[in-house]
C-alpha cells in the first residue's frame, strides 16, 4: 500500500523520527513499517507484537541504553580534547531516573569500562544496587536525606574501594560527615542563582526544597572547619531538562565562578562540580529550546560547560548525573488500537442556521463570525431549562459547525493562492481545523504508562506502528482504559520542512490540517490512520525510558504489562525476550522480524 | 505543657478539626494530643506510632469507612421520606477510589445489610472482587471498555443472581450488549451540558472522554432497536468533586430532564439515574464552594438530587457511585519530622540597606517599598557576572528583608488599633508575613503518600500528633525524602473565627501570621511547632483514603509503608494491627493508647 499523495520521508519528518537520540534505533522500512534497529538487524514492532501476541507492552531496545552511554563519553573525549581541557568526566548513573533491574544491569556491565558510578538519593536505592556495591568499585555519590544507617552502610563500601561523595545539605548531616572522613569525600549542595527555564524552575531558588546558601555554608564552616579541607565538591543543579544552552552555560559559569570563590577563600581540595541532570532529552529534536526540544545537543552540552569552566586555572573534573539522556530513548509503550469513536454525531436533521460559514469571503471574515457565533451557542448551552430538542439542535450545531468550518478552509486553501501559513493568523480557525475528529480507545493506561503527562504535562512522541507510507486518514485522540477523564492523550507538535503539494497537508478522511511547512504547530489530535475491520493497528509511545517505570500507576488496576526486551549478548549476538508474557521464551532478532 | 496564648479549642480550629465527617473519629485531648476514636475507646496516635517503632505509617481507621455509609443510608432514608420520595437508593463502590483488600472487605461486609454493590472499570477491577460475587449476590455496575470475555464473566454473575448493569457508550458496546440481554441491563452514559465547576471540569464537555451526545444515542437505536426496551439506566456524570450544591442541582435536573424525554420518546424501562461521584469530600469544612470544601453535607446532597428528581412522576432510582465521601476519612498518613532547616542564613553581616522597612509609616507606603526593593533584587539575582561576595550581599539581604518585614509588620499590627484583616490588602506583605522560615524534613513520600498532590494539587490537612495545646512557634514547609524538588507540601488553608488577643495570630517563634480572624487565607507554610533535641514530633495529613492507594508511586523507590490497622469485630471489640511492621502483632485499643 502507498498513497501517492505521501512518502515515508514525509512520515519521518511528521513523526519526528529525524532525532539525533534515536534515529540509530529507530526508523520506517520502505514498506510503512516502524522497526526496531540494532547491530545491523532489523524487526518490524508489529511483527515483535503478534508473535508475541501482545495488545500492549513495553519494548526495551536495551542497546539504545548503550549507545547512549558511548555517546556521552565520546562528546566529553572530543569536546574535551578540542578545548584542551584536562578535567576528568566522573559519570554517575541516578537510580531515581529508572531503578528497574534490567536497566540498572545494562548500565552497570556497560558502564565498567567508563567506570560509570551510581547516585543514590535514598537507603533505599543504595540497598538495590548492593551486588555491584559489593563487585567492584567505581564513584558513588550519595544525596538525599542521610542517617548514621546508611553512613556505616557506606563506610564498608568506601574501605572496599569505593570513591564515596556524600553531599550535605545541613548542620546535622556536616556532623555525620565529620565522622566518617577517613572514608568519604564531602559536597556540598548549593543554591544556584541562575534561572534556567526548565520546566522544574518553579522549585528553584532561595526558598528551593534542596541545596544551601553560601551563607549559610560559610557559617556552618565556622561550627565545622573541617570541612575546608574535607569539601571536594560542589553540587550546583538547575533544575531537570533545561533546554536552552544559554541557561546551561550560564549555570556552568556560576558554578565555576563559586568554586573559584571558595578556593580563594581555603577550600584547597575543591575540584569537582556536579551540574546536577539538566541535560535535555529531545523528545522532539527541532532545536528550538521549547521544553520539549533542546537547542543543543550532548556535545555541545559539554562545549558550553566546559568553555566556562577552562576559566577555571585547575580545570575540575564534571560529576555526570544526566539519567535522562541515558535512558529516555530505549523504553517504547505499544498499544493497540481496540475501538475507533467520532467525536460528534454525523447526522445534521437540524440545526441552527450556519451558512454563514459558507458566505465568507475570506478567513478573517470566518474567524470574526465564527467567534460571534460560537458565543451565542455557549449562552444556549449554559440554560438550565433546555429540553431534549434544545439539546438535540446544540449538539447537531457544535458537530456540523466544525465539519462545515474545516471544509471550508481546506477549500479556501486549495482553491486560492493562499499559504497554508495563513491559517495561524486565526486563532478561533486553527483550532478547529486542528481539532480531533475520531476517538482512539487505546490499550494503555496513561497513569502507568506515561504518568509524567498527568505529573508535569510532559510531551511523548506518538507514532503509528504501520501504515508509515500512506497519509494519516484522521486527528484521533488516545483514551485509555482507565475511568478516569484525565486518561487521554491528544498533544502533538508538528513539524514538516515542506510539502510538495497542499494536499499534502491535509488528512485524507476528516480533513483537518496536520501540517504548516517549516513552522511547528501544536495540533489538537495525533494524525493516525483509521484501521479497516479487524486490522491489527498499533501506536507506540517513544522516550518513555526515564522516571516512567519509576512514577507508574495503578490506577484502575491497571499496570505492569509484558515486556519485550531487545538485548545483545557480549558476543554481540542479539535475542529478544518476552516478560511477563504467555508465551515465553527467547528469540534471536533475524527470526523476530520477517524483515 | 500548656500556653496562656493558645488553647485546645482555637488549635481545633485551626487544624480544621471540625469537620462533619471525621470529628467523630480525631480529635484532640486535653493535653494536646490527637487522638483517634471509636466506640468510646481513645488512642493517642503518638503512642500508636512509638508502640510499633514507627517514623512512618498509613493508619487505617476501618470504622469511619463504615461510619460513612451508613451516613449515606440514614441521610437518604430521611431526605427521601421528608421528600416522600419513591425512588430507592442503590449504592456502589467504585473500585478505581481505592481498591486495597482491606478497605474493599470492609465495605463489602459492612455493606450487606443495605445491598452495596460495586462499581467496576476495568477487567481486572471484576476481577479483584471474584470472591465477593461467587459469595453473596447485589448490584454490579460496569463501566470502562468492555470485551467479550469481560461479558462472559458477568453472564456467570448475571446468572447467579448479581443485578448487572452495563454503561455502553458505542455502537461496538451496543452490538456486544445485545447478545447478552438474557441476563444484563443496559445503561448509557451521556455527556451532560452542566458544568459543575469541578476541579474536573476541563475534561467534561463535547469532546470529553466519556459519554455519548444524546444525538449520537438516537443514531444508534435505528441501528439497535432492542435498547429501547433494555436500556434502564442513564449515566449523567458531572466530574468529581462538584463542591457547589448548585452545580449538583443542575446536574440532577438535567439527568432527571433527559430521562423524562426519552421515556416520552418510547425509553420506558429507563427507571435509574447514575449520577456518578460528584459528592464532593470536605477536606476543609469551611462550606464555601471552594475546591476543598463544598458548601453542602451528604444530607443537602440528596436534598437537592431528589428534590431535582421528584419532578419526574416515576420517581427513579438512585445509584450512588460517590467512594470518596465513604474511603477519604480512613486514612491518615502519619510522619516524623526528622530534622529541621533554616530558609534562610542567620547572620548579617553585609547586607544592602533596608532602612526603608523600619521607616514606614504605614503598611501602604511599606508595601509600596517593597515592591519597589524586590525588583531591584530580582536585577541583581538577574546578573551574569556576580562574584560569591555579590551572592553573598543577596542572600543575606533577601533574608533579613523578610525578618525586617515580618517584624516590623508584627509591631504595626500589635501597637495599633489595625485590625489583623488590614494586611490582607497588601499582597506582597502578605505573602512574606505568612512564608515559612522553617524547611522540615518529614519521613515520607509526596508521590507514594499523596500522590494526588502532584496530579491535581489536591489539598490535604496537615495535623502535629503533639503539642496541640501548645501555640505553633513556625511555619514551615514539608520537604519529603525524595530527591525530587517537586516533593516538598508548604500549602495550608487557615481559619478561626477569633482570637482573644491579636498576638494569638502570630506564631510564636518567627512572629508569621498563621490567622486571620473571621477570613479563609492561604498561607505558604504550616503552623507547626520546633521539635526540641530528641522529641517525638509527628505530622499526620488527613483525608488520604480516596485514590492516593491507588495513584502510589515508588519514587526514589520509597513506598508501601508499613500500616496500623485499627478495626472492630462483629462483636464490636476494638483492635490494632500492624502490617509490614517489623514488631508484628495485635493489641486491642485499649492498651494500644496510654489514655
Amino acid at each position: 500500500m502507498s498513497d501517492s499523495e505521501w512518502s515515508v520521508e514525509l512520515a519521518r519528518e511528521l513523526y519526528g523520527l529525524n532525532n539525533y537520540m534515536r534515529q540509530e534505533f529507530i526508523d520506517v522500512d520502505d514498506e510503512g513499517f516502524l522497526v526496531v534497529k540494532v547491530n545491523g538487524y532489523r524487526a518490524r514492532l508489529l511483527d515483535l507484537m503478534k508473535k508475541f501476541g501482545l495488545s500492549n507492552a513495553y519494548v526495551r531496545v536495551l542497546p539504545a541504553i548503550r549507545w547512549a552511554m558511548d555517546q556521552v563519553v565520546r562528546a566529553y573525549l572530543e569536546t574535551s580534547e578540542e578545548a584542551q581541557y584536562r578535567g576528568r568526566l566522573i559519570p554517575v548513573y541516578p537510580l531515581k531516573v529508572d531503578a528497574n533491574p534490567v536497566v540498572v544491569e545494562t548500565i552497570w556491565r556497560h558502564g565498567r569500562r567508563y567506570n560509570w558510578g551510581f547516585e543514590v538519593g535514598t537507603l533505599q536505592e543504595l540497598k538495590s544496587i548492593e551486588k555491584y556495591l559489593s563487585e567492584e568499585t567505581g564513584v558513588l555519590v550519595v544525596d538525599g536525606f542521610k542517617t548514621s544507617e546508611e553512613l556505616e552502610a557506606l563506610k564498608k563500601h568506601a574501605e572496599r574501594g569505593w570513591r564515596v561523595i556524600l553531599t550535605i545539605e545541613s548542620e546535622r548531616e556536616a556532623e555525620l560527615a565529620g565522622r566518617f572522613l577517613d572514608s568519604i569525600e564531602v559536597g556540598v549542595r548549593l543554591k544556584p542563582m541562575t534561572r534556567t527555564g526548565s520546566k522544574w524552575s518553579f522549585t528553584m531558588g532561595f526558598a528551593s526544597k534542596f541545596g544551601m546558601t553560601l551563607n549559610h555554608l560559610m557559617m556552618m564552616v565556622k561550627d565545622f572547619p573541617f570541612l575546608k579541607k574535607a569539601l571536594t565538591t560542589i553540587h550546583v543543579h538547575g533544575g531537570s531538562q533545561i533546554t536552552d544552552i544559554k541557561a546551561v552555560a550560564r549555570l556552568a559559569h556560576e558554578a565555576v565562578s563559586i568554586l573559584e570563590d571558595l578556593r580563594e577563600l581555603g577550600f584547597e581540595n575543591l575540584n569537582v562540580i556536579d551540574l546536577g541532570g539538566g541535560l535535555a532529552y529531545p523528545y522532539l529534536d527541532l532545536r528550538d529550546g521549547s521544553h520539549e526540544s533542546p537547542n543543543y545537543t550532548v556535545r555541545d552540552y559539554f562545549k558550553a560547560v566546559l568553555s566556562a569552566f577552562r576559566k577555571s586555572k585547575r580545570h575540575p573534573d564534571l560529576v555526570f548525573e544526566n539519567g535522562r539522556i541515558i535512558t529516555s530513548a530505549h523504553r517504547i509503550v505499544v498499544a493497540k488500537v481496540l475501538e475507533t469513536r467520532e467525536y460528534g454525531p454525523e447526522e445534521y436533521e437540524e440545526s441552527l442556521d450556519l451558512d454563514f460559514i459558507e458566505r465568507a469571503k475570506d478567513m478573517k471574515e470566518l474567524e470574526r463570525s465564527l467567534v460571534e457565533f460560537r458565543e451565542v451557542l455557549a449562552k444556549m448551552e449554559g440554560k438550565e431549562e433546555w429540553g431534549i430538542r434544545a439539546k438535540h439542535i446544540i449538539e447537531t450545531t457544535r458537530a456540523r459547525m466544525i465539519n462545515s468550518v474545516v471544509s471550508k478552509v481546506m477549500r479556501m486553501v486549495l482553491d486560492n493562492p493562499l499559504e497554508l501559513s495563513e491559517v495561524l493568523k486565526y486563532p478561533t480557525l486553527f483550532k478547529i481545523v486542528t481539532s480531533p475528529s475520531k476517538r482512539f480507545i487505546v490499550s494503555y493506561s496513561l497513569f502507568a504508562d506515561i504518568p509524567d503527562k498527568t505529573i508535569v504535562n510532559q510531551y511523548f512522541q506518538v507514532v503509528p506502528l504501520t501504515r508509515l507510507n500512506e497519509k494519516p486518514h484522521v486527528l484521533a485522540s488516545l483514551s485509555d482504559l482507565t475511568c478516569d477523564s484525565m486518561g487521554e492523550y491528544r498533544e502533538y507538535y508538528s513539524y514538516v520542512s515542506r510539502v510538495y503539494d497542499k494536499r499534502q497537508a491535509f488528512t485524507g478522511m476528516d480533513s483537518r490540517l496536520m501540517a504548516v511547512p517549516g513552522v511547528k504547530v501544536k495540533l489538537g489530535g495525533i494524525p493516525l490512520h483509521l484501521p479497516s475491520s479487524g486490522e491489527d493497528y498499533y501506536i507506540a509511545f517513544l522516550d518513555t525510558g526515564a522516571y516512567q517505570d519509576m512514577l507508574a500507576m495503578k490506577h484502575n488496576l491497571i499496570g505492569e504489562p509484558p515486556e519485550i526486551i531487545i538485548d545483545e549478548s557480549s558476543e554481540g549476538e542479539l535475542r529478544v525476550e518476552c516478560l511477563k508474557c504467555e508465551s515465553k521464551g527467547y528469540t534471536d532478532m533475524k527470526t523476530a522480524g520477517q524483515v
